[in-house]
């Protein structure tokens, strides 16, 4: 059965990435207020096409979610509570048969139909929602993380319906949010308030990336991450350096009096107790680690492109990268940043600052010392509001289980290698909602390649990639049926 | 003939007002490349008005600049070279008959046509470009800064014309230029190229204020300022804080480091060798200063609105202000500052750092120390460009001037009061100018008030002081020319 479907996917590739083209040209921006419609049309985009292969229960789930609205310039924040949510998309099919007398099993799909805004626009060399092939890569936001991915899953499940007699190998469910690169709240809720609808004996992600070209990967671990702003306030309104400079508090530099106190030279976190609950990669990992084709010279000079690589001494990049906690700023608004000159001491300016964790810190735990810590060494005159955007706990997967076994025989066919397993330095919240909620583990099977430029300009998808992820989820599920 | 010129200032005192609106209603932002027509048109509408009452030679003159356009996100800083600048309006009447045998009395008037830009502008009470009178206040972008002040030179000479027969008590350059804001290069160049063409006995400058509402004041020192940028680069391009938080360095958290070793948390500046030149002012001068009408409480309270105040402890506020270096964060460019989370290492950063100077402390020279000690503390993986974007010269205007004596003579038949003697803590570059190339001194005769909200919304101009401003500026004509 599932041979066919792979021939089946081979003879319908070109089709698959057609239909990726025309779902990459919606620019579901999911922080974006302006582009909510646009969101929505890409849920109704997958929902169609599951219903179109063969999907049964296909419908969009309502959700809701609270929002901070930043003005650019002084005058307070606006909350705007609980503002519609972008929908989830789900689907089931929960026909397949017993094996061996043991009920069948259930394998739950996930993906995002969201993406990041596109800016700096000027960097993109083709725009990016109009999808663009060049030497073999199919460019365009969204192509890896995480439309193509989840399309993969799609078209996985559209070939197995259509060589298999519309009967699958498994019982599948199919939860497809559009809010992950804002959080993923909607879903979050809709796991804690129906893990039945969801129930499943092993969740499947494809929102990772391979180690190396032709290397299959399983990626056993994710830091979480606490995503913040730091609003610091010092005069009541805008005044003019020249007159008050001197007098009057300047939030900008308090922001980086503050920023410098957080983390120190090396990148160490200067936060108390931060590192108190870290749990470091046993030893087996780290010597695994060491053996994978990685070389921090061409990783600097091909992927980071800066002058020297930096980080706590003492610790590897994939250590530093995996395994430590880290702090970065991403923004400072507030002020006059055009061109030229405006003597301004701005009344307010704010910070925005995320750290990632890792096992066995936690979200909630890890907020609370760094807002005490920024509340702490708050410079005179300033005032501050320390405000947590949002976060997920970091998880560690096993790798001894039935479905990893199944994950890397299929991979093994598909590209005649062993699998590596590796961890990401970046954070799927979900995961952990599954763990939590559901009690399954879930399989992160990425097929993106470290050069893909997530979150970037010119983020692209190697289409060879796109079909073997597709042959490899057809005969994972195949396998999976014999779990 | 000069108690007529005022009888004639105050009978046609609203006609002033109106034609003031007229010409606040140009928007002439001379830091944005899109309203170059409108800056051109101010400096048209000023030479119409000063041909209109009679003056001679008038002309626009232009002027040639460079600049550096910063492009918002990575990508190199592009310079535009020799850009055209905005033009001079200059004017004159050259007819004064010599009093007592000498010849006559050449004064100098300064101003500028060009505005500050008016962000945020959602913070207006009413439009930055629609003149609005209320409480006996004229409320517009350069209502005093300096457009109204500016225009009381004008209605001044209006005046005399007027009442005298078309003759001047004495001599009048006109010179106004529409870059004050932008750093005044062309008018620079003007004066160090063109001396003979400004050649003068005294300048009068009406771009400063007060020390309080019906205090006649005139200023006699500015600090210097030097207003740099700082680009921070670290990786090629952006990335991704999950994948490469822990070994790629961030260009805001190096923006932050540097940023809190320039100064330490009372302000002072820890760029060595930075005071080395500072001149403090006498003890009599110091003297002059607490015997003011000055209340920190009160000014914390009222003008600042913050929680303390910061600076240099064992200094007063009217020290730390106008005779105390200072450095200000005016804005941070790059990155992601739009509501919700965007995970980002940002490629690079640029922050706008000025510094305040005090005599006898040289602009090329602070900036020199600053430079190499930026470049000396900069972080690991981090490239800088430090780039000087404009400068003034501190300046002190001395006491002992029989035009000092008729300014204050003249203030005081129209407030009854005594002059004050102040500093002031911003930068006007031309008096510096006016030092170095013309050696002749710069009576700073302001009429705004501290609570005018200079480069910040909702500026306005009292309009007593309009017309109490062309009094004084009529009578101090007359009595310069007995000097």
């Amino acid at each position: 059965m599932s041979e066919t479907a792979v021939t089946f996917a081979k003879e319908n590739g070109k089709r698959f990435v057609e239909e990726l083209k025309s779902f990459l040209r919606i620019p579901s921006i999911s922080t974006d207020p302006e582009r909510a419609a646009d969101v929505r049309r890409a849920a109704e985009f997958v929902a169609d096409e599951l219903r179109r292969i063969g999907m049964e229960n296909v419908r969009l789930l309502e959700t809701s979610t609270s929002e901070t609205v930043y003005a650019p310039s002084s005058g307070p924040a606006q909350v705007v509570a609980a503002r519609n949510g972008h929908p989830l998309v789900y689907a089931d099919h929960m026909h397949a048969v017993p094996v061996n007398g043991k009920p069948a099993t259930t394998v739950l799909l996930y993906g995002h139909y969201d993406v990041q805004p596109a800016e700096p626009m000027e960097e993109w060399k083709s725009p990016p929602f109009e999808p663009s092939e060049r030497d073999g890569n199919l460019y365009a936001r969204g192509a890896v993380d995480d439309k193509g991915q989840m399309w993969m899953h799609v078209k996985a499940l559209e070939s197995l319906l259509a060589t298999g007699g519309g009967r699958l190998p498994v019982n599948i469910r199919v939860i497809v949010e559009g809010e992950e690169e804002v959080g993923g709240e909607g879903i979050a809720a809709f796991v804690r308030e129906h893990p039945e609808q969801l129930r499943a004996d092993v969740a499947l992600v494809s929102d990772s990336e391979m180690f190396a070209p032709d290397l299959p990967t399983l990626c056993v671990g994710l830091r979480g991450m606490i995503y913040t702003e730091i609003e610091a306030r010092g005069a009541r309104s805008d005044l003019h350096s020249g007159m008050y400079g001197g007098a009057a508090p300047n939030p900008f530099v308090a922001l980086a009096q503050i920023i410098a106190q957080l983390k120190d030279a090396t990148g160490r976190i200067l936060i108390p107790h931060f590192y108190d609950r870290l749990c470091a990669p046993s030893d087996a990992e780290l010597a695994a680690w060491k053996a994978l084709p990685f070389d921090e010279e061409v990783y600097r000079e091909t992927e980071v492109g800066s002058t020297v690589l930096t980080g706590e001494p003492g610790f590897s990049v994939l250590e530093r990268t995996w395994a430590r906690p880290t702090l970065d700023v991403h923004g400072i608004a507030g002020g006059f940043t055009g061109a030229g000159a405006k003597t301004v001491i701005p009344a307010r300016a704010l910070a925005k600052v995320s750290m990632r964790l890792v096992p066995k810190m936690t979200t909630a735990e890890s907020f609370a010392l760094y807002k005490d810590y920024v509340e702490a060494i708050c410079p005179a005159g300033i005032t501050l509001d320390v405000r947590l955007i949002h976060s997920g706990d970091p998880v560690v997967v096993s790798t001894d289980n039935p479905y990893v076994r199944a994950a890397t025989s299929a991979m093994y066919k598909v590209f005649g290698k062993e699998t590596v397993f590796v961890r990401g330095g970046g954070s799927i919240p979900i995961v952990g909602d599954f763990i939590r909620e559901l009690g399954i583990p879930t399989l992160l099977m990425g097929f993106g390649l470290p050069d893909d430029n997530l979150h970037a300009p010119n983020e692209k998808f190697h289409l060879a990639n796109f079909h073997r992820g597709i042959e490899s989820i057809v005969l994972f599920l195949g396998s999976a049926a014999e779990v």
